[in-house]
């Protein structure tokens, strides 16, 4: 990899993938004067409408990857499923970050939940899973109810099958299509946060406050910031993101999603997933915040220093999912309800086609 | 005119301008779920780059002025020198907000004064000037020192000349270019603020509180808000904005200024000039306010309900003018400062380049 580059306003960010976090990405990147070249397959991409560079070819096309490198300063990217061998090749060209080995762990659930067993941080427990046989010893140690989760490409309750009694192994191996995967321990947890931390170059590590999710069919519904949680625990949730960011030389921002369990009377947080990016959870910082976790992301990949971001209020973000964009007039006239559409075309069940947020005085 | 449009998710505003309050709407647009369309005559029009279509031609070409009207669902424009027949060619194809003939009246410096005239609203002295000889009667009957404006054209002090002494006026002539003018009388102010306030076409008006604006070498330097007047007086400030843009049937963001005198000990408000568009006065609302005077701008073209914004603390908002954008480093270093930089290229002196805003707590 060459040298990390400290970007100027009017240089070049390259985001990999063209969704509404990239969309998103641009327009903070707009913001601060620097251009954002997005490269995504799909034609329709909706962060293509909001860049003046883009291009649109398969990840696996290395010629127009070759003439992207060519055209930015800095490759990031927008979701983690990109194929390790375009991060491989892009990075042989100019910098991409957060560096793939970083993506490359947290990409596969069992190499994440490791990586963050060994710093010392707990997790729901786990074991690998890769045959049926593998499966029925597994749920003998774990016991039941516990969950199947193919190791790779999972989001939103994807590649996932709940395992309630011994007897649904074969069901459950069946449905996430006998891959490679982990089953994890079912946790009751008393609710679900996460930190949205942003780690720059110079090792500088700036961590929202821990939001409260709330899904709905795997997908995030609702988010509250501040989390309902003693502050002692709100403190220990950004000090192990932090740690996390450290621990995989991260630049940029990422995710920690949590559980909170009571653990005999103790309140408790096992880290649940590592999302390498901006993420759904934060977007209650556009509106709620003095700085984004989109700019955040983009002072952090450019080389500068990070905002300090200041919470503007209480702060909630609900999730227009599917049809759900259709009340968007309801919405434009509520007082005091942010409206973000992503202009992502037809509203299909589960897509997140935008989000509202509600800033209140404290 | 065809009826007036309600948009849509998708939809498209067509933008006439290319400069950074294009770009700025553009962006707002986006967060809605709205393309913006840029028809700017300048190639390196700082707006292109945040939207997927633009057109870039003069204003007089008829050809692309067809094309643009026939790609956008409604027209606006982000600055008031657009040519009025520009403005008439557009209209008989889309609808075009706000109304070019508020847009005529404003344009003009003596029939802007006339119509606040009528309304009853105060201005300083004026008189028009059609020659030298006019302006040596005008000199003579408002007295000096006083400032001659051209009726057109000008905007951040270009286009004037100040007369110090009756001697002045054959200088002061020559220097505005012998075009059609005004003599203003010079007001001995104790303050400028502006109120930007919105209309929709139900007739709503929301007006922002006044900010109070301070000006270098006749360009905005810096705007603090809440303006530091008596709070009745803040008010009459925006019943005054709403009622010129009742006047003028506007739909949109417009900008008043007004110049706080000392009339025998009581405060009192002249109308200086109306800006028929998003203000640079305005941009403390990007960060500063739940909903930005953008927004504001592109809920009211759209046909769609205004926000009711909520200030979020006590703002204040520095322009950065020509090569004070090198400091850019330093204002990404320092806490609490939000930066926009408007991806303009050459730092010429004078040119808006981008600006800082500051929120605290109150």
């Amino acid at each position: 990899m060459t040298a990390l580059p400290v970007l100027k306003p009017g240089d070049t960010v390259g985001v990999l993938g063209g969704g509404q976090l990239g969309r998103m990405l641009a327009l903070a990147a707009a913001e601060l004067g620097l251009n954002c070249h997005i490269y995504a397959p799909e034609s329709h991409s909706c962060a293509f409408d909001v860049v003046r560079d883009k291009t649109c070819a398969p990840y696996e096309d290395e010629a127009a990857l070759a003439r992207f490198a060519d055209a930015v300063n800095v490759v990031t990217y927008e979701f983690e499923n990109i194929p390790a061998a375009t991060a491989k090749f892009l990075r042989s060209r100019k910098p991409v970050l957060p560096n793939p080995d970083a993506l490359e762990i947290v990409q596969d659930r069992l190499t994440e939940k490791e990586f963050v067993t060994k710093l010392g941080i707990g997790t729901a427990g786990f074991v690998a899973v890769d045959s049926l046989e593998g499966l029925q010893t597994a749920v003998s140690t774990l016991g039941t109810p516990s969950i199947l989760k193919t190791r790779r490409m999972g989001y939103d309750g994807k590649g996932q099958a709940s395992i309630k009694t011994p007897t649904d192994t074969a069901e459950a191996w069946d449905a996430i299509g006998r891959a490679p995967a982990i089953l994890e321990q079912f946790v009751r947890f008393e609710g679900e946060v996460s930190v949205v931390a942003a780690r720059n170059a110079a090792g500088e590590v700036v961590a929202f406050e821990p939001a409260e999710n709330l899904h709905r069919d795997h997908i995030l519904h609702r988010t509250r910031v501040p989390a309902q949680i003693p502050g002692a625990l709100a403190g220990q949730a950004g000090v192990t993101a932090g740690k996390i960011a450290a621990a995989l030389d991260y630049i940029g921002v990422l995710a920690v999603e949590m559980f909170v369990v009571d653990d005999g009377g103790k309140l408790r947080l096992l880290v649940n997933e590592i999302a390498p990016r901006v993420h759904n959870s934060g977007h209650w910082t556009i509106d709620g915040a003095t700085a984004s976790q989109f700019e955040q992301h983009i002072r952090a990949v450019a080389g500068w220093p990070l905002a300090k971001p200041r919470r503007l209020g209480r702060v909630e973000m609900v999730n227009l999912i599917g049809d759900e964009v259709n009340d968007w007039r309801k919405y434009l006239a509520e007082p005091g309800a942010c409206l973000h559409i992503y202009g992502k075309g037809e509203a299909r069940p589960g897509r997140k086609m935008g989000h509202v947020t509600y800033v209140f005085p404290e």
